[in-house]
């Protein structure tokens, strides 16, 4: 290993005094990237060398080519996600390109190996057309053993994630959506212990249509939510709406079966959940029309839709997508331990009973004794969540007869 | 960091007792890849969190948007080559496929970490048409701040590098061509002063018109030696033939100002050097009637094209590809130093100019008191290698203009 030798791309790249943000300490922290890949093996000499490389490589080449099934076996494939993105719906950003979304899909990255043990590598797509990004992602897969799609504008995003997961035999994942939709599920299935109220029971307003809202929608129908209804920026969903997209159109058949229609005010007359994966903000007047023992998750970041001092005032659990207030909704309780679990079953693909699996094993790391309003979720520093996560998955993954292992 | 608590893919994976190879040295080196990708700062807690992730990051991604440049800076692209094939001339194996590949793919990452300080990623395409791999790799590019090509079938190589060349604004660099050219050409500029022999006087003759064939032609004549012949297996490339593709043809055109036609063996008469990239076997006859004190690079792995006991009874000078042997020419010598080089310069490309002041300084790298017939070239594993090359290179992308930084 002679690379210390070397020296630093970095300080070459970006001579002193020319940069607006040097010293701030959050691009300091981002300067040259934030990971990096290593050898996981020793190359000392030549012998090493002609182990790793050639000539001795070409005998697990030439093994692989007899039976492909061994690239699982010797190479990173089955522990290694692609991180893909188009840059069309950057956080709260929105449509900032492939280069501007990097720093997210290596934050991603990170947090999958770090959390997970899961290697991953930040792909940026320039290209924003589904046919080519299928396409592309086809392309690429023999590569990876996993795709985690990362902010992808809606509702491309619900097109791109079906044609992947009919292409591949890999788990192919959409974190904005499912993600969320299983720490939503898991922080849910504890709020309702807290206040003692029954998931066939409750009535569950989401405000957003998007990725998340979508799947959110779909997993907590999944558990049992008797009544749910979605709200986009025009209004509830309902059947007789006529500027539905397709995906909007179906969830609208599945979900309000109390036929609401108006603004999410109305909705939120006697609802007993308020999830807002939206932004925007929510009148006071409309959080004060909603059941006794309300719940209310308001996930926009930075500004939540309803802010947790308010909220508190009407709602027996509020939760937030902020790190400074209690209850934070995170995906990082979810995507590591649930590509954790996929590649430690070596699944073909990541199953609705995965992801409820996943929610399940994710609620139940709080003991009923210890559940208060301000705990229905773990910290996503509390190192026994993506272990717990991940077993759950694979053993659901064997359930469900997608494990290959 | 809680991965140490997640279980081990490979384990679930690969249960004992059902792998015919478990237990080979070589199968285990490479039990569940060589490479894993790490996180290069620290997140111990929210606050980390918050900066490396979401809330913090979308300043950096905000950044970026306004100012595109800023992507060298505050992500790992200007850092990180992707190593793209599609699996069609895999070493000595030929078109084995995208997954088989992967085992050298992965090599060529950890070699480029460990020599030269450069992050890469494999990325083994499931395609073989020309338009779909350019267009493919295009699209992946705001990813990456350089592309490897490796182990793409000649004449598809060259097209494909040509038009990547054309397209992107980041080095490009088939290192089956360029890569060796450089290393050869180190090693002959050392056999000639240890034969005292002129480069403008020698006659060379190269077996094999592929990838390293047609790119050590190439550089060799830039290098400025007269007379060159270049032979593939139908015969020395000359302009009447009527069995060439383009780039042989235009080889054929710059190439063999002796006129000559027949086979190998012809060729040799009186040449000064034999450059074997080609594989196969050179009879003694043919070596023997070689002029005096002739140059035999035969590089061949693992069967050199001139076995070295035997091309030592008639040449000064001997050099192989293989590491049992002295004057080991191994492309390791430089695609990590020349990536390390263009990224330290923020090399839009890689130019003739840049490979010729490699080759330089990997020569210079033995003083001439110390070059002796079996020390032409230093070994992979001097540590002054890639600094020396990276210096040169980074020097010399300045010089032609190429250089960002």
């Amino acid at each position: 290993m002679v690379a210390e030798a070397v020296p630093s791309a970095v300080s070459a790249v970006n001579p002193a005094g020319t940069d607006p943000y040097a010293g701030d300490a959050v691009f300091e922290l981002h300067r040259g990237g934030k990971i990096e890949v290593t050898s996981s093996i020793q190359v000392r000499d030549a012998d090493d060398l002609s182990m790793a490389y050639t000539p001795g490589v070409a005998r697990v080449c030439t093994a692989i080519h007899q039976d492909p099934s061994l690239v699982r076996t010797y190479t990173w494939k089955s522990n290694v996600v692609a991180v893909v993105t188009d840059g069309t719906a950057v956080l709260g950003l929105g449509d900032i390109g492939p280069a501007a979304a990097l720093p997210v899909m290596e934050g991603k990255a990170l947090l999958f190996k770090e959390f997970g043990g899961v290697d991953s590598v930040p792909i940026a797509l320039d290209c924003t057309d589904v046919d080519e990004f299928v396409e592309t992602v086809v392309r690429m897969a023999p590569t990876f053993g996993g795709i985690n799609l990362e902010d992808i504008s809606a509702p491309r995003c619900f097109e791109i994630e079906r044609r992947l997961k009919e292409r591949l035999d890999i788990p192919v994942f959409h974190d904005d959506q499912h993600g969320t939709a299983v720490v939503v599920l898991a922080a849910l299935t504890n709020a309702l212990r807290v206040t003692g109220k029954s998931i066939g029971d409750i009535r569950v307003v989401i405000s957003g249509a998007g990725a998340a809202g979508v799947a959110c929608a779909r997993i907590l129908l999944q558990a049992g939510v008797g009544d749910l209804a979605v709200v986009d920026s025009k209004g509830v969903l309902h059947e007789d709406r006529s500027d539905l997209n397709p995906v909007k159109l179906s969830l609208a058949r599945d979900t309000n079966t109390a036929q609401l229609s108006g603004r999410l005010v109305d909705a939120l007359d006697g609802a007993d959940v308020f999830l807002g994966v939206s932004g925007g903000t929510v009148p006071e007047d409309a959080i004060a029309r909603m059941a006794p023992g309300a719940m209310i998750f308001a996930l926009a970041n930075p500004n939540p839709e309803v802010h947790p001092d308010l909220a508190h005032r009407y709602a027996a659990v509020v939760a937030t997508g902020r790190s400074d207030f209690p209850n934070q909704i995170n995906n990082v309780l979810a995507f590591p331990g649930i590509f954790r679990g996929a590649f430690d079953a070596g699944a073909t693909r990541i199953t609705e009973g995965m992801k409820l699996a996943a929610a399940d094993a994710l609620a139940e790391l709080i003991p009923a004794e210890d559940l208060r309003p301000d705990y229905i979720i773990p910290s996503p520093f509390d190192a026994r969540v993506a272990p717990a996560v991940a077993a759950a998955v694979a053993a659901a993954a064997q359930r469900e007869g997608v494990a290959r292992a």
